[in-house]
């Protein structure tokens, strides 16, 4: 990497895991694209591992998605500013800020109408072919960096991530303090459900695991009930269902 | 009272307080309406005093309501079911209830639409020239007594009637995790708002009101933060704009 | 019967339709109930025979209700007032009304959040063992007969009550200017949402049957397309799916 | 202008209308700018003249945008496409399209929430400083221009922008078959809204000016009712209110 590379990335060579084949991740080399004008660098702080991160370093797949070309992992993840873009105003070097892994089309009508998510060409952090965010540094749009507040840890900052998911399920939901919310696992998931829901004002939160370990957890982050199930087929037997008909 | 009193009220009189003339409240007996099939009799237990209660008291009037008949007052409540009507199902003597103290005519578009509480021929307790239930025990239809859990004292029951206000303006503001709140005025209704706002998840409620001890009742029951304002003109200038700005 | 039943008739004896048993309907007396303070005698003038009221008369049973006694059938209706209850102001003898067949209990839950068409204690005409409207004459609430305009027939009145289930589908599935509607079968409830459809700006209202003259009456009606369907397996090939597929 | 601009206008210079000074229009060159990979350049065959265009006309500003450096006017407008950018693949050169005048910038919580519309940023075809669409051809984000159905011709094309903000209100106001609606003033704006509010079920639409000619032309686009108010003080007189009142 010569001294364009040099001056774009700070005078350093910008590193990044790379998965490579199966269970096999490699710290190459990851060059950054110049920075846009609506753009910021980030110097990577903290990145989850999420469990697709899991699946593509085992299988190489997750879901429909392939990777074909060595990839770079990771899309929970908050860093500390390093550059702005020239047309910036709402951040500055030195922030620390929590990074939204997908960036939208804005030309579909999924992006015009507020759901951008849904967008079907969304560029997502290690969604392949796309790289993704554990690197030391990454190139990102300036307004899908949320400065964190002082009291939010960079670790916290990339669980912004994870959490929305629970704070959308929650919206789509309508949960309140008249709702009951049964929750379907007690993993990464279903926790940040459960963290979302009571902040919602749910006041029965029920919480359904087949892990003794993780429905602890849950109860500690405050599951109103927590229910164990076999993994084998009386799963559906009724033994425990009035509690769960309950549920409203 | 004869002995057809005596057996529709347990076999004692019944006796209210009386509001007959400004000031003056006088304990005299109040024959209760015969049990329809659909009602209940209560012994009452516990009574809220109302600001109407006491403008009627003071003034024989609250709002465009005048007493011109002496009037039972009261209208927070909360009881014990003595009897049962003939149609009854979900109560039985002995169970603990909170009173709505409404009952609208379920023939007006209000009604059928859901929005009772606007029935323009509500007969309302304590509300002239509707009795109300500062008594030992009244009459009511059994859909408006609401069976209160264990732990939920009969003083607290009869605060059902305006924490309802609360929870009210928090549905129809939508209030919830992502919904900052003002409340102007930090009397009773004021801060049955304020526990309604942080049960809906409003994570900042501001409140404001001319008196220190009320706020500082409502800084122990949760506020964010307080606001005092002065009652001189003053209050107009932006001294603390800035704060209340904040407010989305 | 005697002078009271004559008096409350208007000095006729009151007759009705009466299905006594499979394939068999008796015109026989029907006594009327007193009439109430919030009640209407209404002169009946037009009333529909409904798909339910044709499987009385063939099973004696429709869905989970069966005929156990002799039952007046007929609940789509239309007619005039004879005698208005004390309390009633809305409505004067001579008015032309439409009925509302079912009466609800306003104590459950469902009718005080406005969907009291779920009542599950509903009192519907020829419901068993609700008696219908094919008589000379009922009593019924007031707030149910609602006055028709002067270029409505007494015949159109009657047809409300389907038409209303048209209306109902329409507001449920929210539609306007910017719907697509697919209708599956055009029978006579087909059609009136069809109707409510197209009055609700519905661009394009495609609607599918087995018979061919069903289909001719709603593209006389304004369906924007009709699809002829099989009775046989074939039906569930794809021939005609593409422009199905089409529908938003 | 060199080879460039002949080869990317498609060998011929583009004019423009140009607004220069006070009732002062020129027809100049007007460059276009390069076409990126989403874009469109389009050859424009219908503009309106909006009454935003007239005001720049006569007094260089319209509400609080003045022009201070010659500008291009237009904004209402429809063409045939006749080249498109790289990725560009719902459109292709000859298609008949409606232009959206304003480009958002989809960073704010306006454009990612669905109402691009309020985006602060907002470049908006002929408000100053941004250049309009009365000129031969313009270069257009290609998500932005919609293509025409066989049967609506350009010069209807042209005028889906006004008729949008008749669409926009009758959404926002949730106009529907149980809806009636007034609208003051009978000007485009207003004739937009009446066909708008038709064509979303409204049964009763009526319209207010003090204009004969323009109620004249309501009437005949299907207001059920047109009221002609003066222009002098005695407007506020209740001489036409009860029909107003009437109006749900």
């Amino acid at each position: 990497m010569g001294s364009q590379g040099d001056a774009k990335n700070g005078g350093e060579e910008n590193m990044a895991a790379w998965l490579v084949a199966v269970n096999t991740l490699k710290i190459q080399p990851f060059e950054l694209p110049s920075l846009g004008p609506h753009d910021v660098r980030v110097r990577m702080k903290a990145v989850g591992i999420c469990g697709s991160d899991v699946h593509y370093l085992k299988t190489l797949r997750c879901a429909h998605f392939v990777v074909e070309e060595p990839m770079v992992i990771g899309h929970e993840c908050a860093g500390i500013i390093e550059e702005i873009g020239s047309e910036v105003t709402h951040l500055v070097p030195g922030d620390r800020v929590a990074l939204e892994p997908g960036i939208s089309c804005w030309r579909c009508s999924y992006c015009k109408q507020g759901s951008y998510n849904l967008c079907p060409e969304m560029k997502f952090f290690a969604t392949p072919p796309v790289h993704g965010s554990l690197a030391n540094q990454v190139v990102h749009p300036a307004d899908l960096c949320f400065k964190l507040p002082d009291d939010i840890s960079l670790e916290e900052g990339a669980m912004c991530e994870p959490l929305s998911v629970g704070v959308h399920a929650c919206r789509r939901a309508n949960v309140g303090p008249e709702t009951n919310v049964l929750i379907m696992g007690a993993g990464p998931i279903g926790l940040v459900a459960l963290l979302a829901a009571r902040a919602f004002g749910a006041p029965r939160v029920v919480i359904v695991d087949v892990d003794e370990f993780r429905l602890s957890v849950a109860k500690d982050l405050g599951a109103s009930e927590t229910v164990q199930v076999s993994t084998k087929a009386e799963v559906l037997k009724p033994a425990f269902s009035p509690t769960l008909m309950g549920l409203g």
